[in-house]
């Protein structure tokens, strides 16, 4: 029994990380489109969406059955219950990217936004990779000092988010009142992704040293007085 | 030992009750804040959001003490999992209240929109305390034809959302690029704030029927095959 049990912690990992790189495609693919104003591609990430959709579904079936089945305690416990909360906050990701692309595909063929913003963009694309591509480093590796640098790159996609805004509210600002909205939305959503991808970090750093700063990771910090 | 575990059971149920309690507070007042460029009303909402997140924290750890302790199977399990994944909307819902009263705050005493968006906060006011306290309600009974009419009135907000965005971009719109951002980031925090809501309620309808078309209902599908 303790081996396929052993069998279907280790398939949830699995999942999570399919999941991770199932978002990191999204949010790649879902820059370009964005930055070429490609509704092809934008097309490409609007429909693999519903991929991690399902993706999610089966991970907490997945986890679900295990607590049913094998009524796990201690640490086995807390990593299904973070197994179920990280895949909920992949599936938002998946979206973030999803909205990325449906805001890319409204304007097309134009851009959905100004010139002057094509590098905010630029560095927006580049920010949200490394943070994607960091996060399944996170999930494969269970590296503490990754997971760290991670915050690093979020703070990054922070400081692009109020670059956007603050572009928007500039005298020199050229774009209309669709730029404004479109560049204000899309500020969010990128954010939103690094705020995501944080809060799944902080839940492994909690997971893995039993204690975080994080009030997002604080949800198991009932099993240390469990008995 | 059953008589305990009921006893945890129902205190897991006042805890979402009491959370979508304040949510409602939380939002009403962001929404008098925001009409009236109240300082003092948004700082209340700001403060009040530590309160919101200490009970996600705490409901958190009781669920899973519940898992750990009590090791709950069919209904009561997927009870508890459903409870975990509610108190993580409801803690959203409270971040959105909190949002719309930051935005308050920031532009007080000012308002945050020109005059002619006035009746679109009034009917989003309106409406989103329309969905906070159906929530409750949903909470607190388990109706499911509740539930069912906390859909149409989240529609309220989503068309809402809608107008907003049509409105800024009308050649007639006298707001600032200022106000066309706020107008635009307001617009979204109340529409999600609304579909968190709708998370909730199809969450409810899935652990009384069984069924939904949600998918985001559909965590706890694998139950039905569970031995």
């Amino acid at each position: 029994m303790r081996k396929v049990f052993t069998s279907e912690l280790s398939h949830i990992g699995e999942d999570l990380t399919a999941m991770s790189k199932q978002v990191h495609t999204a949010i790649t693919t879902a820059s370009q489109a964005l930055l070429r104003s490609d509704l092809t591609l934008a097309q490409q990430v609007i429909a693999a969406d519903d991929a991690i959709d399902a993706a999610q579904t089966e991970l907490d079936e997945r986890c679900v059955m295990v607590l049913a089945r094998q009524q796990p305690v201690a640490f086995d416990l807390r990593l299904v219950v973070t197994a179920l909360r990280m895949s909920g906050s992949l599936e938002r990701m998946g979206d973030l990217a999803r909205h990325i692309a449906q805001t890319a595909r409204r304007r097309a063929p134009a851009a959905a936004f100004p010139e002057e913003a094509r590098e905010l963009f630029t560095d927006f694309a580049a920010a949200s990779e490394r943070v994607a591509t960091r996060l399944i480093e996170v999930l494969t590796t269970h590296d503490l000092e990754l997971a760290l640098s991670l915050e690093a790159d979020d703070d990054a996609l922070d400081e692009l988010h109020r670059r956007a805004l603050s572009m928007t509210q500039a005298a020199q600002w050229s774009g209309t009142a669709h730029h404004t909205v479109d560049v204000t939305l899309l500020a969010r959503f990128y954010e939103r992704f690094g705020d995501h991808a944080v809060t799944i970090s902080q839940r492994m750093q909690y997971l893995l040293t039993g204690s975080s700063d994080a009030p997002a990771a604080a949800d198991v910090a009932g099993m240390t007085t469990a008995p």
